[in-house]
């Protein structure tokens, strides 16, 4: 497909372009190579030019404009997703939004942005503002960006006490771009964000977010070891727990994960579990009785600030970054392990499969009760056996997110839902928006191949009954 | 029993002492008329004196004359206990601790405070030094202390977020003085903490507390009616259960209490269920979706600033209050409703006895989980009557903490430990510190009369298994 981007780039010509084909090229991939399922299925996906808007009034026109000569539109952030979310697919524009990354205002518990702002900005600048930082972040927090980790991303360091993007009170307003012939600026606000929350930018371009603060805190990263994974996960348990205690972080990974991937790590036992928690300094003599009770031992502190690595770039999804920086053989998995019998399937699964799946948890909150994600590590041999160890775990209960999908439906995450599909009908008629990433949308029948799969994000319909 | 008062007035000059009779008796009494059977155990309860230490130094020099003299100390707060906590049954010394009432220091999420300091004076403090205030305080926060909520209370308007006193994190430093031929100032923390908390002062006197602050909001009284008690309930636990909504009480009223007891109240319809609910402005929109699922309306809503009376002067042991003004018959019940399965529990108990013992709950945060505590009205006819609706409870798994229990132990919310009654050997060798209040003193061979009870301030060693 050929668009017409000579046209465009003539009836815009104040807008920021970037024409450079290496250029153009680094900003149409992501972290998709995380997967070499996606490596290989999305290699060749580039845009035809990059825009870089300034304003909001930029990005209306250049929708318009888009809308006019049919071009797609795929939004970028900071391109730090692992899915290809940021793809262009159908090449067109790739739409970066990092120049529209302005704090806009903060009032305490309160911040609103430009949707490009990064992260670790939008909190050094409330924290000295307002004495607030973000409730939590992914673990690409020094280079993502608000509006990416909201179109792409679900949780996150900090969802160990506040939950996940999705669930209520998490993101407060959304400031969003419609792609219609003349386009219209939103303001979704409760039960709306959905329309937008997730979407990889399908639905519409986020300008703006208002987000909820959590307090700023003097974070310490505790690395504490265990003589077991399940005596590391238990501890982990009852430390997520602990509704009095301040805390961001309360991540499990079984041996050999930290001695065999970890740079610069302290030593440990060979056969050690690691627990990685970020706690707010008044709270660490609560622990001191619970790492006693579940056989753990400190190996290191410092605070979290004067880290030549946070903690952090150790869990959520860095685990695997730092495991493929050693090992490009390695895959991964994203489960659920759902309350209340998380602990008891963790155990099953680690009797199960042993070192073939290196467990790696990191505890959140859902729907009010404590569990946990699984980002275990794979050690692949076959397609079929990858294949076996996701139905084994499905079928005990512990529901896969696949990594290995650029679709918002088959990932797994999400649900599309009729509200969400008759949105995009009316924000995007053309299906412009990031044009492939939306089953639904290009498959009205699609459904999903496992009857009663699990989504981390719903259809509200579901969520009724 | 005759104490040397004179003596002891003699040896302390400098104190400031209350011996006007009518001002010494109600000085020995707290709500323990709550309960009749209080009533008629303590009504003769009474101090010969009442101190009134102005300092550390006073408490310390008041508690060293006393041991020497043998005269026995029941420190008061503001008096407002309603198992008869801080009633004298001894006689000896009432130790007042309202004198000492400063705020001592307040930092981001933290203050510290002398024990004699009124609740609602803290929080007026530290929101306009800090933007914070307590996580939680007991509906007597108009009048109540600081160290009389530690050393009496459990948990109240707050515990739905952040959990009870007993779990840790919630109070972080205590400083106590004991009762020793020299008395010893100590400053518990962590684990030691269970040493002084809800010890109704038999193991030393709390001159100090440091406790976490959340930040302070500006929170709105929202009234709220559905068609039945279990709307009401499951939509409590749905907002309970949601961790990104900034929330302070979820009190869940069956019909008629509000309608029969709650002076100039809106107006309700007969048969309407009701949660009291307090919420941050900024997380109403999260609830408009969930109001409607679960077949809610809104009734009033106002500011907690602006409330000529606040909705929590409603909630918590203030329903039990509201109903006792109206009608002198009606008792209650402290129950648990465990998780997870406390909402099955409610409907099962509402089936069972009806109008005969109307429904209060109030949601809270235990070891994690979302549950509730049951405050349930009873219609009293007879003793044997309450206790089979007591055994009825508990069979069907629903513990009940003894309202019309003055000691610690049968109360039933903590139950002593060797590592506490260790601690009280030393700590107050002769048992002159609120003495009959802790049976394990008293009777060593002390033991439950129902094994397998369940307890809201387990002992160390419980729960480690
Ligand atoms: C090592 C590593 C660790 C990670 N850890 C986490 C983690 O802990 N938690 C987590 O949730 N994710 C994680 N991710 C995924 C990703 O980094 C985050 O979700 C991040 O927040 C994405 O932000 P970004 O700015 O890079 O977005 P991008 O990757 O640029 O975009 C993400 C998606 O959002 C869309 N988008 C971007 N901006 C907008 C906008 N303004 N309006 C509408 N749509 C938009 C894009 O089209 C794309 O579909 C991780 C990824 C890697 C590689
Ligand atoms: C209408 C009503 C509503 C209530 N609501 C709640 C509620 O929501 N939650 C709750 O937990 N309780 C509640 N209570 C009980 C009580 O009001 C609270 O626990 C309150 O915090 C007690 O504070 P106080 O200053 O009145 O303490 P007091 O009643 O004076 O003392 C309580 C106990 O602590 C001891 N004590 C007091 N000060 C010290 C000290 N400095 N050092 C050591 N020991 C000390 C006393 O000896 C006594 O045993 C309620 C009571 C009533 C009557």
């Amino acid at each position: 497909m050929t668009h017409d981007i000579t046209g465009l780039m003539a009836a815009l010509p104040g807008l920021d372009w970037i024409t450079d084909p290496a250029l153009v090229r680094q900003k149409s991939r992501d972290f998709f190579w995380y997967s070499p399922v996606l490596k290989r299925q999305l290699n060749g996906a580039r845009a035809d030019v990059v825009a870089v808007p300034r304003s909001e009034e930029e990005v209306v026109r250049l929708l318009a404009e888009c809308h006019a000569r049919r071009i797609p539109v795929t939004t970028r952030g900071a391109g730090t997703g692992n899915y290809g979310q940021a793809m262009p697919l159908l090449g067109g524009v790739v739409l970066d939004m990092s120049a529209m990354d302005a704090v806009l205002w903060a009032k305490p518990g309160l911040v609103r942005a430009q949707a490009g702002a990064k992260i670790i900005d939008m909190d050094r600048h409330t924290r000295a503002a307002v004495g607030g930082e973000l409730r939590f972040h992914p673990s690409t927090k020094r280079t993502a960006t608000i509006g990416g980790f909201i179109g792409g991303g679900s949780s996150g360091i900090g969802s160990c006490t506040w939950g996940i993007l999705r669930e209520p009170g998490n993101v407060l307003g959304l400031r969003v771009v419609t792609m219609e012939e003349t386009p219209r600026v939103l303001e979704l606000r409760g039960a709306e964000l959905d329309l937008a929350n997730h979407a990889y930018g399908t639905t519409g371009i986020i300008t703006e977010v208002e987000m909820p603060l959590a307090p700023s805190e003097d974070w310490l990263d505790l690395t504490l070891a265990f003589p077991s994974l399940m005596d590391a996960a238990r501890f982990g348990d009852a430390l997520a727990s602990m509704d009095g205690v301040v805390k961001k972080l309360v991540c499990v990974l079984a041996a050999p994960i930290a001695q065999q991937y970890f740079k610069g790590f302290p030593a440990l036992g060979e056969t050690e579990a690691v627990v990685l928690a970020m706690v707010a300094p008044p709270y660490l003599d609560a622990l001191v009785p619970l790492l006693a009770r579940h056989w753990g031992r400190e190996v290191a502190r410092i605070r979290t600030e004067d880290a030549p690595v946070p903690a952090y770039e150790f869990t959520w999804n860095h685990t695997t970054l730092q495991a493929l920086k050693v090992d490009r053989s390695i895959t991964y998995l994203q489960t659920l392990f759902p309350a209340p019998d998380h602990l008891a399937l963790i155990a099953r699964m680690e009797r199960e499969f042993g070192d073939e799946v290196p467990i790696h948890l990191e505890y959140v909150r859902l729907g009010g009760r404590v569990c946990c994600f699984g980002l275990q590590l794979v050690r692949f041999t076959t397609e079929e056996r990858l294949n076996e160890i996701i139905r084994i775990h499905e079928d005990a209960g512990a529901p896969i997110f696949n990594p290995h999908a650029f679709t918002l439906e088959e990932g797994g995450m999400k649900q599309v839902d009729a509200a969400q599909l008759a949105f995009k009908r009316q924000a995007d008629p053309l299906g412009l928006l990031n044009p492939g990433k939306m089953l639904a949308w290009d498959d009205p029948d699609w459904t999903p191949d496992r009857p009663g799969k699990v989504y981390l994000f719903p259809a509200a319909e579901d969520e009724a009954d």
